[in-house]
This record gives structure tokens, C-alpha cells and sequence, in this order.
């Protein structure tokens, strides 16, 4: 530790954390940094001109979202988290002075959405999930022959993503009762979670230009826990052929901070071995794999939580590298701001599945809570909490809660 | 006729139509109307006070993109065709007389995207393509058992939608050769346009709210031409389960006006019979069709153009209403500035197919050009060019052409 503010190694905001977010501030939206209990107010920090001498420019800490600030590259964002580790390390720096001014309280503040989000992708990426839903949706071809060879992504809502804290309605649509001749309409009776971990760009291709799997780090400023909410009795009759529409579109839930990937760096570790290997354009010469434990906690309204799931990003068969270059291998563009999800994130046994489709598998299972009430799906007015940390070493790097109610259909 | 710039009826830019754009003026972007050979600058004739009585915010014209402006909704954008019509009708008008200030040459404009697009979304709702398609691709399963419930859908890509014009190049990625073991990487060989129309949405509503069908056209800007390019090879590895992803999100391509659903009204005529009827959200009171003629020519490079279809958007299946109030009907938000796609437009009959799929019959019939060469799917160099108008009692309404030309891979 070595910082004034005595933020403990092990806190989710460490000083070896330092994520980025937008809060609200007075009427106006502010990025700020988290640290321990505070958010640095970098919107006030850097108009008094304390980071005059960066080589960035840093008048995009001043924009309501962090898309100016993200587009400056991963060497100005990699300069700030220097320039303020060093500031909290030393009680003479203006931050330490200007404390009664820069520093916010973060218990209670209004977080806001932190980035303006151009296109949203999710990928499917965990071989576990893919094996899991596959059993249920296609009994006879679980896992799909083109699985082991794309890291396979479809375009989702970028307009329905939502931050922690706003509650979803329950969605209404077209249901096909089991042996019935057409579908009926009402609101659905299976809706589920989806655990995942999502990836921001900050630096854009040219359309018809490429990122390779060593310079897609390049392009990504850092990570947040996704839900993915989903209507699996909506998703089930609608999605062939062309994939899921209305059973993912009507929300999805982000954490408040953006954690970068320099603060993510010391939890890299070997991803799963990939049998066959892949193409050469997805061939990795270092890990692009993490090491975040991720937690999933089911609320009832009044009530309190039963964890419900606990998984760890490192599973992914397809690493984040490889999802950026597989996406932009065709020319495609990405632009600073595009959100890219990894796909629902289980773990190989029981107790790891990271949906209820695979919880209660697909209804058949329930689980019973702590308050005695059993679950198969979600119920009305209950909430859905998400927790994403690393560990190492007594050092810890977290995400804070990704949460969201669902609200009775209306 | 009755305009001092003797515009006739039958042009397709004639006083009937009155499209929006936004073409480069000196260093800046300008929105414009055009009208014959010219474009009414607004950003000028807004700015010299011209629109200082208009209910709405004519200042909303002075932006580099219509988004602005079609938040203003429909009345504010019926309110100013009328005035400029009124204008164009009198010889004494402030446009009559600032012409030299306020009208620039449209031919040889350069055009740009008339707008920021928020989420763009990809209909499939002919019915003689999706049969078509199906029998190459499901042979056993043409017609999907949710076709005529649902006007299926899917999310595509906003950040690759480009303006008339801009060459796309030839994308490469994974391809699964027939009796192969495993997938190759190299160029697509099944290079294929989309004849689409599409429309821009103009009025928003809120996460968990619902459009219906009969104020779905008060969320309607207009429609503009829309080619989505697509990777035939690459869209058949990949699409099972999630849909297709690197096949289609190179590029696609949009004509440079959007003709405004006021300028559409009197071509409206009654769509296909659905059966079976369709759920009660999809009902309409109104008919949602338009009759609007649409052409595909393919031009190899320094050669001459070929016609090779002649469609008509009336055939779809489902209309624009169904569309927009079976996507927002489970809460899905709509912003200003969306895109919504049609599907591929084919008619019944050969000649009327809307992509060289379609047309060559999945490359088993190949089709003779005007030069004496033939085609399965797209060479390179090869442009593409698309036309769509409306025409009825001697009047025009059209949009302009929709051009891409497919440079090799790199």
C-alpha cells in the first residue's frame, strides 16, 4: 500500500485498480477514477491544470463520457494511472492538497453511463455454455461443427445497454407453447441472466483495414461485468435462422467502472489449450487470458441474496484478442466505444453455470434460495447482482456490483 | 407542375419528392433538399432567417447530419416540405430570389451520410426470398416454422454502413469447402449484393415501451436505398446457431437521399394477404405498402451496365409498421437516427430475385452480361448500382442511385 488515503491492497478500488467511470455531479456528468471510497472528480482535477505536462490531451477529461479520453490510445491512459498512483503516493501532491476538491464521496454517487457505445457485439465464447445450451436447444449436435474454429459473435442492441441499477420490465412476446399449432403473446415465463465480461475499444480500424491478435490489446481500454438479460421462451422460437432478436434486445446491465487493462495486466494467465488450432489470423503469440473471479447472487424482493454462481472469465476457449481480430478479419470497423461481450462465462461443473437455463437446466432443476423460496427462472422483483475481482499476491482488482430488478410486465 | 425552376413531374427529384441529404460545402457538411438538378442548401436558406416562422427549431438545420432536425418529428418535417413547395411554386419567393445563394448544382455534389446512425437492424421479410434462400440452404425446411409469425429480424453492424460511392473491399475469412475437414482462410468466392430498402427512424420511445403498428410511421423519417453486401461462403460457415455476423458486416451501402414518408404517401397501396392472420400487436388499420419500383444493374469496370433485376418493395411480406412494432414489442428502444432494413426484396417471379444467390441459383446458372460475360456472383470491380422510384398520374418520386463497387482483396 502506498497511498495517504489508506486504501488497503485488497479493497475492489486499490490503487492498483484506479477504474474509470461517469458520475453525476451537480447537474453535469463527470469522469472520475475510483479509489477505496472516493472518486477522484478528474473532470475538476484536470481543469485546475494538473495535468498540463501530459502528452495527452487532456481537455477529453472534461467530456461527459469517456470516449474522448478513451480515444487519446493506451500510452495516455497508461500516463494518468502513473501520474495518479504517483499523486496518491505522495501527501504533498496537489491531489492531496486539493482533496476537499477532487475527492468525491463514491458510496452514493450516481453512477451514469460511462461511454457513448457505437456498436455492441457478443460473442459466445465459452465452451462450456455452448456445450451446456447446446444439449438443451439441439439434443443431437450440442456443440456446432464451426464452434472449435470462430469465435462465434452476432450483433446484439447497443441502445438497450444499461448501467447498474436500472430495472428491466419483464418483456412480452411471441411464445410457442409446447405442441401448440401457432404462438400465443404474453410476457415471458423464462427469463434468465446471462453472466458475461465485456471489452471497450478505444482505437479504431479504417473499414477494410484488419487488427491482428498482437496489436488487439492496442484497441481495448479496459473491461466491465455484462448481463446479458434473456427471454429463453421468446429467444427459443424466434432465433432460426437468423439468431437472437427480442430475447436479448430489451436490456442489458453494465458495471459502473471500466477497469483498464493495464490494471488487469498481473492476473494474465494460459488460456484453455484449443484442439484443433485454429487459423493462423488467430494464432496468439502471448496470454490473453484472466484470471476475474466472478460471482452471481440471485436477491428477492425484501429478502436477502443466495450466490447463485461462481465462475471465472479464465474459461473462455476463445480469448478477447482473438474475438477483436476474428471481428475486423473481414474488414470490418470498429470504432472507439464499440462494446464487445464474451458470451455467457460457466465453468465446467455444477455450481459454475453462469444462466439459469443451465442453473436449473432449462426448468428441470430447481434451486432452492435461502429464504426457502425455490427458483427455475427469474421471478418478478427479483434482482440479479454481479461481482467480478482479481486476486494476487494481497493485491486486488475489482469491478464493483453489476445489478438490475426485473419489474413486472406492464 | 408548378415550380420556376420547371422541374417536371416526372423527374425524379421533381417537387413531389423533396428528399434530404447532406452534401460537402466548402470544408463543411450541409443538410440539403434536392429538387431537379440543384439542392436547396438549408443550413443557408435556415441561417438567413428564411425559417424564422416555422414551429420548429429551423436551427436543427444547421447540423452536419439530420438527426437533429428528424428529432423534430414528423409535423416539423411535413411543415417545412410545404413551405419549400410553396416557395418553389412562387415566382417571388425569398428561395426564387436568393437562388444564386441557396441553390447549389446537385450533379457532381459530393454526398455524405446523411446521418449518425444509432442501431441498424436487418428485416428478412420477403417471402418469396426467404423461400428461395431457404431451398439453397435447408432444402428439407424452406420456410421456417416462425416465417409468418414473426417479420424476423436481426441486429446487424452501423459502423460499415457507408455512402453511395464508397468501394467495398472484398472481405476474407473462414470458408468450408465442400467435403472439407476444416475450415480455409482466403477470399470470399460468393461475393453477392442485397437489393433493400430501409428506413430511418425519427422519434424515439423509452426502454420497456412499445410502438404499435398504427403510430409506427409518426417514428418514420423516411427510406432511403439499401445494398447489403454479403459473403455467401463466409454467412454459411458461420450463421448456425447466432446468425450471420463476418458475411455481412463489411459493408453495406445506402443511396444518398431519404425520401420522407410524406413524399411516399400517395404511392401507399394494399400489401400481400397474410395467413395465417397474424398476431393482435401485428394487425394494421391502414395500409403500410408502397409501391416502389426497384432495379439492380451490374456494371463491369469499363464496360457497360446489365440489368439484372426488376422488383418492387410492394411485394413484402410484412410492412414497416409490423416491423417496428414487432421490434419495440417487447420494450426494445428505438432512438432517432436508427436504421431499419427490409430483407432482400424479390418477386415471384425470375428476374425479380433480389441477389445473384438468387439469381444464379446458387451459382448453378450463370447469367450472360451485355459484354458477353457471365456471372455467378460478384467479380471484382464489378459495381453495383440500385434504383428505386415511385411513379403515379404522371408524377415521380425517386431516390437516387445506390452504387458500390467491389475492390480485390488486399
Amino acid at each position: 500500500m502506498n497511498n495517504w488515503l489508506n486504501v488497503a491492497d485488497d479493497h475492489d478500488f486499490s490503487e492498483h485498480n484506479l477504474p474509470f467511470g461517469v458520475f453525476r455531479s451537480g447537474g453535469e456528468s463527470h469522469i472520475g477514477v475510483a479509489i477505496g471510497d472516493h472518486i477522484i472528480d478528474l473532470n475538476i482535477y484536470a481543469s485546475d491544470g494538473n495535468l498540463s505536462e501530459t502528452s495527452f490531451d487532456a481537455s477529453t477529461l472534461g467530456e461527459g463520457t469517456l470516449n474522448a479520453f478513451m480515444d487519446c490510445g493506451r500510452p495516455a491512459h497508461k500516463e494518468l494511472r502513473i501520474k495518479l498512483q504517483s499523486d496518491l503516493g505522495n501527501e504533498n501532491s496537489s491531489l492531496a492538497s486539493g482533496r476537499d476538491k477532487y475527492l468525491v464521496d463514491r458510496i452514493g454517487a450516481e453512477m451514469v453511463m460511462p461511454i457513448e457505445i457505437g456498436d455492441y457485439t457478443d460473442f459466445y465464447s465459452s465452451i462450456e455454455h455452448a456445450t451446456n445450451v447446446g444439449k438443451m436447444f439441439r439434443p443431437d449436435n450440442p456443440l456446432l461443427p464451426n464452434w472449435k474454429h470462430i469465435p462465434v459473435g452476432y450483433h446484439g442492441r447497443a441502445s438497450s445497454i444499461v448501467m447498474s441499477g436500472t430495472p428491466i420490465r419483464r418483456p412480452k412476446g411471441q411464445l410457442m407453447p409446447p405442441d401448440a399449432d401457432a404462438p400465443v403473446f404474453g410476457p415471458s415465463k423464462r427469463m434468465d441472466f446471462e453472466l458475461e465480461m465485456a471489452f471497450v475499444t478505444c482505437k479504431g480500424n479504417a473499414l477494410g483495414d484488419t487488427i491482428s491478435t498482437a496489436d488487439a490489446e492496442d484497441h481495448i481500454f479496459g473491461m466491465m461485468v455484462f448481463n446479458d438479460w434473456s427471454a429463453r421462451d421468446i429467444q427459443k422460437w424466434e432465433y432460426v435462422p437468423l439468431g437472437p432478436f427480442l430475447g436479448k434486445n430489451f436490456g442489458s446491465t453494465i458495471s459502473p467502472w471500466i477497469v483498464t487493462m493495464d490494471a488487469l495486466d498481473p492476473f494474465r494467465v494460459t488460456g484453455p489449450k484449443q484442439d484443433p488450432k485454429p487459423l493462423e489470423y488467430l494464432h496468439c503469440e502471448k496470454d490473453h487470458s484472466f484470471d476475474i473471479k466472478l460471482q452471481v447472487s440471485l436477491q428477492p424482493k425484501d429478502s436477502e441474496s443466495t450466490i447463485i454462481c461462481r465462475s471465472n472469465y479464465k474459461y473462455m476457449y476463445w480469448n478477447l484478442a482473438q474475438q477483436l481480430a476474428h471481428h475486423t478479419v473481414n474488414g470490418c470497423n470498429v470504432r472507439t466505444g464499440d462494446v464487445m461481450a464474451s458470451g455467457t462465462i460457466s465453468g465446467p461443473q455444477k455450481g459454475s453455470f453462469g444462466s439459469m437455463l443451465e442453473i436449473s437446466w432449462s426448468g428441470k432443476e430447481p434451486i432452492t434460495l435461502k429464504d426457502g423460496s425455490t427458483r427455475t427462472f427469474i421471478e418478478d422483483n427479483d434482482t440479479i447482482h454481479m461481482n467480478a475481482w482479481c486476486q494476487k499476491d494481497g493485491k486486488r482488482v475489482g469491478f464493483g456490483t453489476c445489478s438490475g430488478e426485473i419489474l413486472p410486465s406492464n
